[in-house]
């Protein structure tokens, strides 16, 4: 099935502690397509790069079979750059800098011929702009949407309505807190779905993601990396290989949305390992099974007989 | 098999935001002991209380045919009282007082005809006296110890020595993160691996627990508990119920080690249903292999064929 991704391409400048890059591809919808790609052979991608975009990127892309045609490029102004240091921890960062170039009056618009993408990926921009994409499409299966603290500080109104038009919500655990109120995360996750989205995953970072889907909670594990080399794009991967199983599924059953959460916990596992997209360049489908059944195998509870 | 339990018996003042309780019944070893007495008819406590111990304390333990024996009444003190606070969101509390009374000269003396016990429980003691009880067994299967930020600050030494003579740590995530120096779990398990101990079990409240035995990490999620009630005893709940399935089972196998985990899991996810531990007091046999299938079910993970 198809998928239509929205959000922002970008270069990115990054410091851990372990090193640090100048300029590296990044932004949500580069992610969350290159992820996506492992499992449908249909991604296209919305977004907005400027004069500055490097030719060696575009193919990287179309590499992959993203279809870039709603790709624009604003030749008057260069590509977003952002750039963020990580602490000790890996947990927190510092923003250093960010640029939003032509990604400042970034104006989504889905090709004619797009508009009845079954499988659609509203990256992290500001819910008004998600809100406009899901005017122009037709009919989705599923709408699965990202966003953060910023535009739950500036925009909730808007959020909450773009919310309410959804059927996914994908943010992480300390956004699920802020957006609702709630410290206790299970109490959260049910004023989110009271907001209008039948499905929501908290994102946990190290300790894995919530799925809550109907009635059922699904608890996934964090795979045991020792050494995260770099987090950046790790929360877009995660919603690339989610919705990328789920479009090739097209099975939006509770087990089968168990299974799309660990491919997207796997896509992640993967993404921090090196710089930026450079570790997602490599991976195997080979690669990709074997840390499924790692992940399995890692939350595997052996039934007992009562009595 | 048989399960001695050494640690403090105490009273509890306790606050939440759902209401508060001058004195309950209290103390590591009680909450270990009455939880190990649902997999085991053979535990054994060893403790001290004080004049002011109540009948109707002794009874509840009694008739959970726990061998008091090993119990010494102090007539020149009280018993060990603790009093705290828990903050809104149930994570952080505030001690308000603290009255070691009797316990300040505790001096744990195993009956000779319990130094045979196989399966020991150490609860939050100093670490010098959980030295002292290793030293009057003879043989053990497994030592499974307890121990908390203060020894950590105040007696690391010693404490690493402890840690040295047994077969299983289980502590939380920032007692891990602070007797090593360092914040990744995962890191963090393979230094304490190092210190001695062929098991590990690191608790992480509301996101579960992590088991390291041998060389196979398993991740067990937390009970989606949505009112918590009272934490108080939580930890030791989780130590007993683990316990009492490994000594009823006598299985070190990883396998029924994650079963024990989530009898653990389990355990600890009634004892924050009510005050102190009033709720295992109701607790049945169906309630807890009901709530074990819970949890088996909360992070199954569907099998895929791949390709």
């Amino acid at each position: 099935m198809s998928v239509l991704v929205v959000g922002s391409v970008a270069y990115d400048g990054i410091e851990t502690p372990f090193g640090q890059v100048d300029r590296i591809l990044g932004g949500s919808a580069t992610y969350i397509s290159l992820t996506s790609s492992f499992f449908s052979d249909d991604v296209k991608l919305v977004g907005v790069v400027g004069s500055d975009f490097a030719d060696e990127d575009i193919r990287l892309l179309e590499s992959r079979n993203i279809d870039l045609d709603g790709l624009q490029v604003d030749e008057s102004g260069k590509t977003f750059f952002w750039k963020g240091k990580y602490h000790f921890d890996l947990n927190t960062r510092d923003t250093l800098d960010t640029q939003l170039n032509v990604f400042e009056h970034f104006d989504p618009v889905i090709p004619d011929s797009w508009r009845n993408s079954k499988y659609i990926a509203l990256g992290n921009i500001e819910p008004g702009l998600q809100s406009k994409v899901l005017e122009q499409v037709h009919r989705p299966e599923l709408i699965v949407m990202d966003t953060m603290n910023f535009w739950i500080e500036k925009t909730l109104d808007q959020l909450k309505e773009t919310i309410s038009k959804i059927d996914m919500l994908v943010i992480n655990d300390s956004e699920a807190r802020e957006l609702t109120g709630t410290h206790n995360l299970f109490k959260a996750a049910g004023e989110i779905k009271d907001l209008g989205p039948g499905h929501l995953v908290i994102k946990k970072g190290e300790h894995g993601a919530l799925l809550f889907t109907g009635d059922e909670v699904f608890s996934a594990p964090a795979y045991p990396v020792i050494d995260i080399f770099d987090p950046t794009g790790a929360g877009d991967t995660f919603m690339g290989g989610l919705l990328g199983w789920l479009s090739y599924t097209d099975d939006l059953e509770p087990q089968n949305m168990r299974r799309a959460v660990i491919f997207g916990s796997v896509m992640a596992s993967f993404c921090v390992e090196k710089f930026g997209p450079d570790r997602l360049k490599s991976v195997s489908e080979d690669d990709i099974y074997s840390r499924y059944k790692e992940f399995r195998d890692l939350s595997l509870i052996p039934d007992v007989q009562a009595g």
